[in-house]
């Protein structure tokens, strides 16, 4: 198990041309690994624009099979370069049931493990509901060689307890592929609440959980793909955190970007000794948890 | 039910002198009563120095009932001024049986609710675990004219469960009575990621459930009660989040300070409608949530 770990993120913008964002991709993991990167993360449903902002039969023609052409792909270059590499991609797991579903790929190349997104979204312009059925594989982090990944994905960001669970099944670190950004309408003070509430609430999963927190998002313009939407600006500000929730690094709102930060992964056991969180839990009073509302 | 609701925080150093530390803190609720405030805070164990910086038999003697000496006090200058008011006692349930209880009290003076400190700490400076048994009227809100008010104290403010709970039984906000500070030998750059993951967890509770958030900690620099011990110096920073976990307001570091600020709290369902984070937990798939650790 790695004590010092270098993750890289590769931050970019989208457009219709399938392989022309797959070569951008293909060298921003490039130079992620050029720069030390043992570990290398790529936003939400990287391969295309975010076709979730309209519902439409045409987007199901983007979904494929895992293990399929991408973990084909993607799995040929972590094996060339020898990193773990975290894709998220459009799964057709068969006729009619489709996920949201990260690949873990291990270095030499195989699928170490995938996750599929437990919590979708729904609200106007990024309609998931629609495509994806909610993740039944529950919340287990992929053990690779670059430690035991708690992949969750964009929406579960927003959830505390899908972070906990991460870490109660072992996590060393949890990484958010994300695709968010502002309707174009919205005005300055909203954007900014926004996105302050996106990089606080995952901050707040590494303090509450002791470990650090990689989050990866799409930046860019994209344009409406229906008469009634008015496109999403992607807002990036992809960031790495350590296990007090300090942001280590951070990119940029509007470019592709390429960022690499190292965590150490053994502060985890030093910070929940001095913030013993984990060891005053009161599992028996948690129960009404797992109800939707105590009325 | 009010829509707009005003709340005074009041922030203060304590000495040895009780009658003193009371007598502040009797001017420090009028004076947040005249800005308009009709629920004020005090920080935790408000009446005293924080005497958990040690363990002594000696501590013990300054619990008190509920109903008690306190809440005759404080009950007679709520209902003059009519407000709702939380305090943060040592309770004294029966001998040998001790919290750290906040009290709700009623405009016309009368105790709405108390509620018992769920989340126990214990460290070097903090030997909570010595004096207090842990909560055991579960996680509930308290219903009075101010609104259905969340309790938690001090290191509960760590657990987003707890945040959570009280967000599922109806809370309408969350406030926090503290007593958190650093100790004297630590670094600047410690004291900044202490007090920054500080803030951030308490904002995270605000976005993850679309509730004000209110947090009233002590300041002041308390010396050592003990010779091992190096003392604590509390570092205030009291503040009113709204439910995007955007800060209202703020008290400074080293100050006695009255911090008022108005909340609407007609605000949580439009923001929960627009963030529907209630509408899409995984409540089926928790369960490991309410375990020590998933082995």
């Amino acid at each position: 198990m790695p004590k010092e770990l270098t993750i890289g993120l590769v931050q970019q913008a989208c457009t219709q041309d399938r392989e022309e964002n797959i070569r951008k991709l293909e060298t921003g993991i490039r130079e992620a690994h050029a720069r030390g990167a043992a570990l290398v993360l790529l936003q939400e449903l990287h391969n295309g624009v975010y076709f979730p902002q309209t519902e439409g039969e045409d987007g199901f023609a983007l979904a494929e099979t895992i293990p399929g052409p991408s973990t084909e792909r993607f799995g040929s270059l972590a094996a060339e370069l020898g990193i773990v590499l975290v894709l998220s991609l459009f799964e057709k797991r068969a006729p009619g049931l489709y996920h949201n579903t990260a690949a873990v790929l291990e270095k030499d190349g195989s699928v170490a493990g995938i996750y599929r997104k437990t919590h979708i979204p729904d609200d106007p312009g990024f309609y998931e509901k629609y495509y994806f059925t909610p993740g039944d594989l529950g919340i287990r982090p992929v053990e690779t060689s670059a430690g035991r990944i708690g992949v969750l994905i964009c929406w579960d960001q927003w959830y505390p307890e899908a972070a906990r669970l991460m870490a109660l099944a072992g996590a060393e670190m949890l990484v958010y592929p994300t695709a968010i950004g502002y309707s174009p309408s919205e005005p300055e003070d909203e954007r900014e609440r926004q996105r302050g509430a996106w990089i606080t609430i995952q901050r707040s999963h590494a303090i509450a959980n002791g470990v650090p927190v990689a989050a990866i998002n799409r930046t860019g313009f994209e344009p409406p793909l229906s008469p009634e939407r008015d496109g999403i600006h992607f807002w990036g500000n992809s960031f790495v955190a350590g296990p007090q929730g300090e942001i280590m690094a951070q990119t940029a709102a509007d470019r592709d970007e390429v960022l690499v930060a190292t965590v150490n992964l053994d502060k985890t056991d030093i910070i929940r000794r001095a913030w013993p969180f984990f060891r005053d839990r009161r599992v028996d009073l948690y129960g009404d948890l797992l109800k939707r509302y105590r009325d």
